[in-house]
């Protein structure tokens, strides 16, 4: 058996499970003789790996000259490898192509993008993004990027786990997709991407998507003579029907693109001896989705983590992680469950690329904490310790510092004792690995029409965009979910894992487009006995906007319209006067053989309406788009939820604290969290799925950015 | 003598300096039973003073139909005020002709909404921006204006405080051209605008600024016949120079036409007998320049202040107030203050238009000393105390509550002790109203081109656009100089009033437009022996963006060039390695006769240089343009202040505290704001105008989200 493994639940260690608890350890900063002891301070702090970039830049720095070893220890990578699995830590290696880190062109060498701008990523009028911003698939970087896997890679390979070596894992690049998206968009390369060539990787892609050029034409609007023959959409225009067709098109091919790239560069590396598993990270809380085809195509074992930093400098939407960072992190994370990983934060903040806004001790625990009650099961502190960076190569200050946990100098900063106390809390607490929320409600998940939410931004001429129902569904009824206590789970529509369960209400926040097999995934639970709430709308089109309404042809209803009153008055389920504030939607006349259950009352217009389906089914849909503010949104809410036999595992007095409930086998533990800047005091009590009867937790006073985790039962 | 009166220091009431304190308390929501014990709750916590809204929509309820008085109170004006001044209140009457207020059609009446489309504000194109946006100088809104003036004047002009009432203050409108900036832009309805008119309004302007047809074709690259045949330009065109300008003066025009509009609100009023001081509330701190032509058009009395909200829903930048909300107010404060006013924030948050996210009293306090400490001398809560909205009327919830201090039931909230804890603080410190801030250096501002930044984003043919200039002085070196403890001011680069002061260095953050006669003042000012440290460019054109070159030719410079390096390593009075986080600039060579003082180490090219010029007077020009982040940059403001003997008033061991020292006569305060959701600790000492010697504080431990106010002397 392989020493370390993982799967949707957790990371193991020879079976038992555990938390990763990882941190960024640079060799080619940090002193070598400074290794042993911030290792094991690493260690004594709970932690039992580290992770490292190991740059292209520095190891290559002309082409063909490969520099491994020598007396400074920046280089030294194969003496940092066994320092570390004396010290009894794994490793994960990133040896790119890309690292970022603050390196001069993203870590890339210099030579690379000085000499070859023809590797570079280009926009749709041809110019390129910037130096670093390379074309990934571009047959050069592909060849380029081999000869320094030729000469890394035997090294690494020489230290993997299976062989007795720390490396656990190694990462395929960085933040793949990143230096697009940031610094151009979606890439263009047309050499890349081979447009206008037959066989080429778009004609190729078209033909597998639609089968035959007519269907193209048909879908498109076009007349193109070949696969061969079409042509990438500008980006931005998605006015008709058939422009946004294009542009999802052409997301899905980009992001394909990203997917053949990772099996590339997992192919070098498996080529090249690799035989520890391999993991990728997503950017952002937000970008997992860029990864779809990435997961489908890389052979296991392979993991997708994302990054979850809350401020990197002052224009970051807040210094401090606050509830709107959990609700990402929360998305984050189960989204990587429901992809079939632990969820691994493989940057989480240990410090920040800034001085200013400081990263304190008190909020760094808190994200730590807020992370741990929301799913992560593996983590690595970006960074742990910091060093000088070798000349010439840092873009930031001389001293590569972040404010970490221990600093450029080797000084113990306070940040220690947060990362130490979530450390041995999580080692003292092993169980917590296999912990599994306890939901009160799912949130189905329409992934496909998430990632179309870059594209699909204006409705075009359909009710609600992919862009405005994936912003309702966080800042909506996923945030009234915490706020009222309703402990939301998630579950992927486009997967059947969840199906069976007919006792958990699902809420489905629908924009008016829905593949056809997830709508028919919804009918099936519904005529099985299970109980939704769907809103805004009822889709009208499938994945390719082409109509398919057989969802609401099952609930015998249309999809829903505009609300065209100006001034609506919307109460629902006896709560009176919701704030919407943005466009709602109404049905025109209630569904044959539907129950009311809400109307604007200025128009008198249904806006939520109960239809029963077989087995004890039912359906709920509302037209309330909202953003949420109010008390009454939280009671509107938790009263549809009710009528569909929600049963929250919690209750919380205060609806600012917000909770979890995780639990394996007869342990549980309930994470009260105040990600306010403010003292919140509670009253708590949960109800775990060990337990026969409500356990009254009592009262609970919490400081400000206070996380606090409450053990129960065993 | 006026009973209240004001100056650019402070509110002054029978002559004795007072921090005016007030809170919004609707008397068509609070009920009436209620309305005197409520008052009386708000002087016991230190106010002076009420506002309320008037709203148009509900005392004109259709057409020529006017409602006052009644048994319900919803509509007793009257009653209302005479209960405010048996309580010992002053009152700000707000009555619109907007309100918005979370009113339907934003307090307007609905008829006038619904009934006469042609009001409304429009768009390039012509299409209108919504209902409720109407078009200020519409003379058929003007005229619907002045008939409920006609009725609403007397009755407020019997209460004004000239004649023993309660009014000392009546507004002009509400947040004015915030109702055409968020919903559409500026304005271009064809018949208030009087397009294509030659004695119209929009050819007046033209003639005013030209002086001849000529003229404006040659700036504007034009070949119209007339002032009269004179298009506006087509928005968000500044692709070109002539194009630039075009924008500049649409800007300009509109907010001209903004002046005008208060100016005809101030006759209507005047002419209705009101004769209590006007004021007027900007939207928020950033848009306290949009009134540039009103506060020259008003006659005084007459007072411009701003609205400082840190948060009213979870879109917003943050959830608590922070050092980056601290650099806006501090901004606005200084700003209304060298516009002639005492600094006074007419709605500072008393509560948020959301349940969620909470305004917690912690934070609020943190808020209201924080503006304190930055200068606000007058303040007015929203809301103090909520009830309900009579029946048709809100656009949220049937209880306008806001999370007040004294909720709509009447009951007392834990807000309401942060309220009395500032209120009795400032009553019992009466002395701070006049205190000064004690400024170790002057950050000037050029508040024609601070404003021009709003259309001149991309820099076009120029080194720095006033957009990007703009950003910088806030996110860079005012940031900065608050981290390093630099006691920074404000002056008016257009006024006179700070040049005789050769003593305490000026910082220029310039644009590379600059008009003449600032040029000039800078150059008069270092002739005199003043300052100053310019940045990141110096100006080579004026405000019109025609060639002037007259401060860089002083200092026999050319205007600094962008830094080509696409990796520099800027070094600077010993600060080496210096991040940028932006384009910076650099020269071909050392000015003659300047000294160096900094170097891109890469390139070799100077990026800072200094030159002495008479009577002991120095600039220091530096090419560094960044985003405050690292200790680097608080050096380098620091080590450039020192060259041009910057005597700093305070010193804060932590950069994280910002503190201000606020002086009148022989007595002082000390701020020390931690704006951070976790504790801080710093050592603290001062030398105050007053004192012959630095003050040792020593050590303070702040809590989360405190602003400690250490009170010396006298």
């Amino acid at each position: 058996m392989d020493p370390i493994t993982f799967d949707s639940c957790c990371y193991r260690i020879h079976g038992a499970p555990v938390h990763l608890y990882s941190g960024e350890f640079h060799y080619f900063r940090v002193p070598k003789a400074d290794w042993r002891r911030r290792m094991e301070l690493f260690r004594e702090a709970g932690g039992n790996c580290l992770a490292t970039y190991v740059p292209w830049l520095i190891h290559e720095p002309s082409e063909g000259e490969f520099v491994f070893g020598g007396p400074d220890g920046k280089h030294d990578l194969e003496d940092f490898l066994v320092t570390a699995r004396e010290a009894g830590l794994w490793v994960i290696a990133r040896p790119g192509p890309y690292q970022y880190s603050e390196l001069v062109y993203d870590g890339l060498p210099r030579w690379l993008c000085d000499n070859y701008p023809q590797l570079r990523a280009r926009n749709f009028q041809g110019n390129d993004f910037r130096r670093s911003s390379i074309s990934y698939l571009h047959p050069l970087f592909l060849e380029k990027t081999a000869a320094w896997f030729d000469q890394v890679c035997p090294l690494l390979a020489r230290h993997c786990v299976g062989r007795g070596g720390a490396i656990a894992a190694v990462q395929l690049d960085n933040e793949m997709a990143g230096i697009h998206r940031w610094f151009g968009g979606y890439d263009y390369n047309a050499e890349t991407m081979q447009f206008g060539r037959e066989n080429g990787r778009f004609a190729a892609f078209l033909r597998q998507r639609f089968g035959s050029v007519a269907e193209m034409n048909r879908l498109w609007g076009s007349d193109y003579a070949s696969f061969g023959a079409a042509r990438p959409p500008a980006p931005g225009d998605t006015s008709t029907t058939t422009a946004l067709r294009r542009a999802k098109d052409y997301c899905d091919f980009y992001y394909g693109s990203i997917g053949e790239y990772s099996c590339r560069l997992a192919e070098m590396l498996r080529g090249r001896g690799i035989d520890a598993p391999l993991i990728t990270n997503s950017p952002n809380p937000g970008s997992n989705l860029w990864f779809l085809e990435t997961v489908q195509a890389v052979p296991p074992p392979f993991l997708l983590g994302s990054d979850h930093y809350y401020t990197l400098d002052q224009n970051w939407r807040q210094n401090n992680p606050t509830p709107q960072y959990a609700v990402e992190a929360f998305f984050s994370c189960e989204t990587l469950r429901l992809l079939g990983y632990p969820p691994s934060v493989f940057e989480l903040p240990g410090g920040s690329a800034s001085d200013w806004p400081p990263v304190t001790p008190v909020d760094a625990k808190a994200c730590y904490l807020a992370n741990v009650a929301l799913g992560m099961k593996g983590s690595n502190f970006y960074i742990y310790t910091g060093g000088p960076n070798i000349p010439g190569t840092g873009t930031t200050t001389d001293l590569y510092d972040y404010g970490a946990a221990v600093g450029a100098a080797g000084e113990v900063r306070p940040l220690y004792q947060s990362i130490k106390d979530v450390g041995l809390f999580l080692r003292n607490n092993a169980w917590l690995a296999e912990a599994e929320l306890e939901a009160g409600c799912r949130f189905a998940l329409d992934l496909e029409m998430l990632r179309t939410a870059e594209v699909w931004q204006a409705p075009g001429e359909f009710a609600l965009s992919a862009a405005t129902a994936a912003e309702f569904l966080r800042k909506g009824p996923l945030t009234t979910a915490f706020c009222a206590g309703l402990s939301p789970a998630c579950c992927n529509l486009g997967a059947d894992d969840w199906a069976a369960d007919v006792t958990t209400p699902l809420v489905v926040v629908c924009a008016s487009a829905m593949a056809a097999d997830k709508q028919r995934r919804l009918i099936r639970f519904l005529e099985a006995g299970g109980k939704a709430l769907l809103l805004p709308v009822l889709p009208t089109v499938d994945e390719r906007f082409e109509p398919c309404t057989l969802l609401a042809d099952y609930l015998g209803a249309a999809a829903g319209e505009k609300n065209a009153n100006p001034a609506p008055r919307i109460s629902v389920a006896g709560v009176v006067n919701i704030l919407q504030n943005g466009q709602s939607f109404c049905w025109p006349a209630l569904p044959v053989g539907a129950d009311l259950i809400g109307v604007d009352e200025v128009s008198g217009s249904p806006v939520c309406w109960q239809r029963a389906t077989c087995n004890g089914g039912r359906a709920i849909v509302l037209g309330s788009r909202y953003l949420h503010a109010m008390r009454e949104h939280e009671r509107l809410l938790a009263a549809l939820l009710q009528r569909l036999d929600v049963a929250p595992r919690l209750q919380c007095s205060n609806p600012n604290v917000w909770c979890t409930l995780r639990t394996a086998g007869k342990r549980s533990a309930l994470f009260a969290m105040n990600l306010y800047s403010a003292p919140m005091s509670c009253e708590l009590r949960c109800q775990p799925a060990w337990s026969d009867r409500w356990l009254e937790l009592g009262h609970y006073d919490l400081a400000a950015m206070e996380v606090r985790p409450l053990l129960l039962g065993a």
